[in-house]
């Protein structure tokens, strides 16, 4: 293998689900890639495939790696740490054998590879060993504000990203201080996020969205949402406009 | 022109600046759009628009509107405020001519148009008189940490992103918080963030990024960088990892 030249990982974000809001150059390289990788939960189709599915190739090598257990654990739990670290080992080491082998590996993305991606797990086990090429997707979040209709920030308005996985104190630190707020993971978080809301008095403000740009979209107030279960992946935003000074 | 249907506003996002990272539903819109309108700097071609050139029809209306004063004027000012109030009326008087008379209008937007976008000004002053419709796109600081090869985000970081307007207090405090942090709206600025950084003890992990994407991009560690004169639209980025928990 010392003399074979090696394949190219390239990271290709999609975008956030509307598979018409993945760029050109993802497209490009989806149709090109003799291996198309992917992460998907156990006997899903995977979320990511189904975005991509118009540009992969008829005679493509697919890889799907299947998570051994759900993203709502809390990953600092030991148990899923153990699991899910033999999990990436091993996906790495199957990409590795098709870039060792000379063959380019398209891995799937949603959103952008380097905001909150899985992605990151592949990268920091690959890229000392192999060429690695980041193709940038529109993040969840945008395609979340976009979807509600609600300009996100306006001139000099601070934003600040927060993972509802934050203690309820942290969260209302940081909704004090943001103009705009951007608040991810809410799933089983949704009651400690109100809370959090309420104490920084942006409650009235926040907006719930859920498959921002997909079928089955869902946006509402967070204050008409009621008392109901929520995915993960949902997102609330708090939309600025402090900065809204030229009217 | 009460029985004639109105046109769509589309206001179309771009990315970041490399034509190829503009999205499928971008193309297709600019491919069909009998107006195409964006804003420029007075003399130029105008950067939005040089990105979109692939993909505008021939027969295109094109209505270019360009800025009366330069964007590194502190939007505080009076003198700026009335000229630029001014110049958005017309812009938009404009835009809702080809809307009345039943023409879609393409408006051209750099970044994702809901995020810090000029196309804001004329969202809120024709949105409630005609259909408006938004597509996002990569915004300009994914693309510079994409550029950078900087993951900007693991697991449970909190991200602040920050206009270098603020006073130097302000984003000191901001900067001592945030796991990662993104600083747009450099130029002048430069000096006042290079002591926040210090002051907050972040500026030896602080990353310059010129021009992301794009010919003439420049990443550079800001330590390295040197006492120069810097663009309004470079942005400083401050890489997290403290969510990056299962390495």
């Amino acid at each position: 293998m010392s003399d074979m030249k090696s394949g190219t990982l390239f990271g290709v974000g999609l975008g956030p689900g509307d598979p018409e809001l993945m760029t050109l150059k993802a497209a490009r390289v989806l149709s090109t890639a003799p291996v198309v990788a992917h992460f998907r939960k156990s006997g899903r189709a995977g979320h990511a495939r189904t975005i991509a599915s118009a540009h992969i190739r008829a005679d493509v090598i697919e890889a799907a790696f299947e998570y051994p257990v759900t993203t709502e654990i809390d990953f600092r739990e030991d148990g899923y740490v153990s699991a899910i670290r033999a999990f990436y080992e091993e996906s790495a080491a199957s990409i590795a054998a098709h870039l060792q082998g000379g063959r380019d590996v398209a891995l799937l993305c949603e959103g952008d590879p380097f905001f909150y991606g899985s992605f990151l797990h592949m990268y920091d086990r690959i890229k000392t060993a192999h060429p690695v090429s980041v193709i940038p997707g529109i993040t969840g979040m945008s395609g979340c504000w976009t979807a509600a209709n609600a300009p996100i920030t306006y001139g000099d308005d601070v934003m600040t990203v927060l993972p509802g996985t934050l203690d309820k104190e942290a969260l209302v630190k940081h909704l004090a201080q943001a103009d705009a707020a951007v608040i991810m993971k809410v799933g089983h978080n949704i009651e400690k996020i109100k809370e959090a809301l309420r104490a920084a008095s942006r409650f009235d403000d926040a907006i719930y969205v859920e498959r921002g740009t997909m079928p089955g979209e869902h946006v509402a107030r967070l204050s008409e949402l009621g008392e109901c279960a929520v995915p993960y992946f949902s997102i609330i935003l708090l939309p600025g406009g402090r900065g809204r000074r030229i009217a």
